[in-house]
């Protein structure tokens, strides 16, 4: 099977993933009665697991909702030594260089992994593993924050896919890596 | 007739409008014999005048084409003198505050103004004084350079309108601010 890492995120219209003080309020702003997904469950269905660092880890852990998700979430950490004993099964820690741990996980049958978290998409763009990038784009200016892009040594050529709009409101594009 | 100060102007995925030494060579990344004009024309027949900041200016002069605007121009600097000889006619200088800018625009009959240039369009958001947005988005990360959008105080709220896609590979979005 085709081997590809995935991002599925959601942006302010000027490409920050959390406020100024990491705060994600701003990501229910748009009125959502039958919560619709956004073509998240649509998403999910085309990873085999989820790869994200700690501090979308331990965002995800302080949500006060059940464990979310239903395929292997490996934790990428320098500083973590191990996994709180409750996540045991559903989260497990991976350490080593991010092409390292790809392979890792190619070879454990992990070949479509949605990357998550700002800083893991950055290190993961750095050394140009993402193959395929759906943006969300909620349509407001936070002019502050986390941004989901950083810098890059070269240029990275993607292309578009596809694009919906959700809730009529809520434009999502789908990209992929162009390579030659 | 409404007063509105609009945005057209084309990014990349990373949110730059020019990238790391200034270059703009990515904007014409996209193969485009038949010259489309990714809604230009039809923008401009929208708006009454321009209004840019000298560093637009410049490089528009710079260009090596006629001048190529049918509208006034008027450029807003604070350290520019005078508009060099052969512009007289086709662009004006302006001095001030932008709200009072626009304000005298607005009364000398330019209710649709057309605004651009990185730091003018940060300057009318720093102001609240943007309401439509039509952002184009040519598909690559530069990893670098000059953002379109900068720091606010507060956030500001805009709402999707539109999306059109060109080439089957640059979409754009047009948004409005969303007062209440």
């Amino acid at each position: 099977m085709e081997k590809r890492n995935k991002v599925f995120i959601a942006t302010s219209l000027d490409g920050y993933i959390a406020d100024k003080d990491g705060g994600l309020d701003w990501l229910f702003s748009i009125p959502n009665p039958d919560q619709v997904d956004m073509g998240y469950e649509s998403f999910m269905s085309e990873v085999d697991a989820i790869v994200m660092g700690r501090v979308t880890f331990e965002t995800v852990c302080g949500f006060d909702c059940p464990w979310p998700y239903t395929k292997p979430v490996f934790i990428l950490s320098a500083s973590l030594e191990s996994i709180p004993e409750e996540f045991t099964g559903k989260a497990e820690l991976v350490k080593g260089t991010i092409p390292k741990i790809v392979e890792q996980l190619n070879w454990r049958g992990y070949h479509r992994l949605y990357i998550d978290g700002g800083n893991t998409i950055q290190n993961f763009l750095k050394e140009d593993l993402i193959d395929d990038l759906i943006i969300t784009t909620i349509p407001v200016l936070l002019g502050g924050g986390y941004t989901l892009f950083g810098d890059l040594v070269q240029p990275l050529d993607f292309e578009y896919v596809s694009s919906k709009v959700y809730l009529d409101k809520v434009p999502q594009i789908r990209y992929k890596r162009k390579r030659d």
